[in-house]
């Protein structure tokens, strides 16, 4: 069954103490409002105007900062499924996105995403 | 002077050992040819189709994999003033890019790009 996938947006993880300075400087450097997400609210970000790509701040408990990207995709379990037959493995799951990890270990996610279709994603047999 | 810049794209930065792994992997994830960067071999990838974003991987010597995000502008040293006032500090200097870290010490690049300008990418007067 087809199914389509996109890499959507990168996500910049800052732990709680620096989380604040850190989203003032993108809301700056990218000009962007950066709003936080009402339904997830650990979440600052969107769409970047023009570029079909987005840029959302994590606030996260403790850690050192990073950024990882999120694909998103119409069909979770067969993304999920095609990306372990390149060689992903699975990290972690929540009801409506994976987090998985590359080859070299790096981690990254996979979003249902209701938006993702066959005119913005590309396909996949 | 006005000048331009934009979140350009991410890049995936992977050491040696499993630097073809990976970049097998992502080109596989994405759908993209991810070819190599003739002037720049350490890189391959480009643009990603229908998405004014790009993605990058990066053979490093050693080390452990990260993603980092490029800033792209029309105006190098602006751009570096303009993110140093808003918070980012400079790290190391090449003669077309520099690594800066923002408030949160994350690591990312400016580029200098002559396909920057005002039809796409957020001005600056």
């Amino acid at each position: 069954m087809t199914h389509h996938s996109r890499l959507h947006l990168a996500v910049i993880d800052v732990p709680g103490d620096e989380h604040d300075e850190a989203l003032a400087f993108w809301r700056g450097a990218t000009g962007h409002e950066l709003p936080r997400i009402a339904q997830h609210p650990e979440f600052h970000g969107g769409m970047l105007p023009g570029q079909e790509f987005g840029l959302l701040v994590q606030r996260l408990d403790d850690g050192e900062p990073r950024v990882h990207l999120d694909v998103h995709t119409d069909d979770l379990e067969a993304e999920v499924s095609r990306l372990e037959g390149l060689g992903a493995t699975r990290v972690r799951q929540a009801p409506n996105w994976r987090v998985m990890r590359d080859p070299a270990g790096l981690p990254f996610c996979v979003v249902k995403d209701p938006g993702i279709n066959a005119g913005n994603a590309r396909r996949w047999d």
